[in-house]
């Protein structure tokens, strides 16, 4: 099965580009509906989070390092590098006895505007908390030393990596498909849409068990501290903030977007084929609202919903749509 | 036909993201080789600045300015607001008795990275001249000048436009498909990708009458001036000055790229589906390879062309490479 058209980009009333892609809803049971192909082989990216963090909560770590929810929400960011996130990264660190110099993610500018501008201005260059997976990178830190591991916690064979990799064919319920290198250096292992899906309905449905345990625990810390795992301005804070609690977000690179549905007992995955990012945004706003999860009408999801595009002058020039038959 | 496979993004072994498109490589009699569908209807964006640019020299405006070869690659850049740029047009502008105000373009921050900084640093807002079309408009508003017209120069009916849109018919050889509000709030005419191939097949091969004298000077002031016509950083300056003044290269927003080689008298026209400019400027720089305009071992084009894409941390994640059967 080929991608299915998912979001276009018309003007003047031709359609002027095409996004198009894979979508699974599951429940625990399988597809509950589906647009594209569910067996489609992905790297879900950052949008896998919350797997990765499983070993950390599961494992005891993060109970014997005493984390906060506001940690586990930081494990499960993708944050903006906004003095909120690189201060609340830099005292873990320090809590655990570390310091920046003991991750591996690497240093890039952030996306918060205010920490961008105060870095810029002042010719300081960005550190590895900046890192928008730094949160992700001190969760690996914390097992790392709790299992008393060595420092090299990205590489494939490393015992952090080797937990991650279980608890991910453990909740996919599929065998990695492969594995590459992120962004942020650690391992990212593949698997289906549909497998991807099927892990988040498990987060939804969780059972009693320490799997099930963990799972709930992290989802209602990724809902309680929405503006840490994203930041201001981005999608996954906007949308977690209009659900209230209800529904936990989380996007990936390359156009994956992932939503856990404890209310629906429902699970989904998305991936943009081309990776594009306005589409992955545009696709998964437009299931909250098809799922009856936010409110069309609801000023802080409005730009990440389909619907009239504005150039410099405020002019209307094109308009982002649905495409027929999504969703 | 459906779009083809141009460009793919690798990772761990395996394909990660895709974008498909239209290429159209033509003569002045038609098509010399294509990729997915020549009949695509189209909006060329800003590829197409040097066919708007053609009423302006035709009418005999430009030399009534005095301008300059310089100034014409203005007009047909996309430019990055650089101190260059925003500099050239205000004196562009004085020196017809106009001023930033009477723009049409909007304003937005510079691409170009310490016109940026100064703006941000010294919490000044960009205005006018520092939007990418803004050599464009100072186009539109010699060409205003010279034929006594009123001062709304983007409204569809205005003299201006009447006239680019008469030129963009005759050199695309089509009947527009369409309109729509560009960026910049003037309007963009809908074409074909063949017919904007065959458009710049048209500028590679120049008649001798007053429109390909036209077509000869635009072409001759892109190459003399790369630097004017993008920026530094910019993939239309880095192939351009690499090509030393053999073939001009103009990018579109949405994914569209186009060549104008006169040595082989060929046109180029290419648009990504989805709108990607990495897959774009990967295509366009494929291409040249394709017809031996480009060394792959030209370190200013590298970046470029397909190849491994590293991480923070300077590790090879991925790899951007060309479908099979592109080109």
């Amino acid at each position: 099965m080929t991608a299915a058209r998912l979001i276009e980009l018309w003007r003047g009333g031709l359609r002027e580009s095409v996004h198009s892609g894979h979508v699974v809803i599951a429940d625990v049971n399988g597809i509950v509906e589906a647009w594209g192909n569910p067996g489609a082989v992905i790297f879900p990216r950052s949008s896998c989070k919350m797997i990765q963090a499983l070993p950390l909560v599961e494992s005891g770590a993060a109970d014997a390092a005493r984390l906060t929810d506001r940690q586990l929400a930081l494990a499960c960011a993708s944050h903006e590098g906004a003095a909120l996130h690189v201060g609340a990264v830099g005292e873990w660190l320090a809590h655990l006895g570390l310091d920046e110099g003991d991750l591996r993610c690497g240093a890039h500018l952030p996306g918060d505007a205010h920490e961008r501008r105060r870095l810029v201005c002042s010719e300081t260059a960005p550190c590895q908390l900046h890192n928008n997976c730094s949160g992700k990178h001190a969760g690996f830190l914390t097992l790392m030393r709790h299992i008393k591991a060595g420092p090299e916690y990205v590489e494939l064979d490393h015992p952090v990596q080797r937990a991650v990799r279980r608890a991910f064919e453990e909740v996919t319920d599929e065998k990695a498909a492969g594995w590459g290198i992120d962004g942020c250096s650690a391992p990212n292992f593949a698997c289906t849409i549909e497998g991807l899906a099927r892990a988040m309905a498990g987060f939804a449905a969780p059972g009693t068990g320490a799997r099930g345990q963990a799972q709930r625990r992290l989802f209602d810390a990724m809902v309680a501290h929405p503006e840490l795992v994203a930041g201001e301005g981005r999608a996954c804070t906007a949308l977690m903030r209009a659900m209230r609690g209800r529904v936990a977000v989380k996007t990936g690179a390359e156009g994956v977007f992932v939503a856990i549905i404890p209310e629906r007992r429902l699970g989904i995955a998305l991936k943009i084929a081309d990776g594009g990012t306005r589409a992955a945004e545009a696709a998964i706003t437009t299931l909250m609202l098809h799922l009856g999860l936010i409110d069309r009408n609801d000023p802080a999801v409005a730009r990440y919903l389909t619907g009239p595009l504005t150039n410099w002058r405020g002019k209307v020039t094109g308009e982002l749509r649905r495409a027929e038959g999504f969703p």
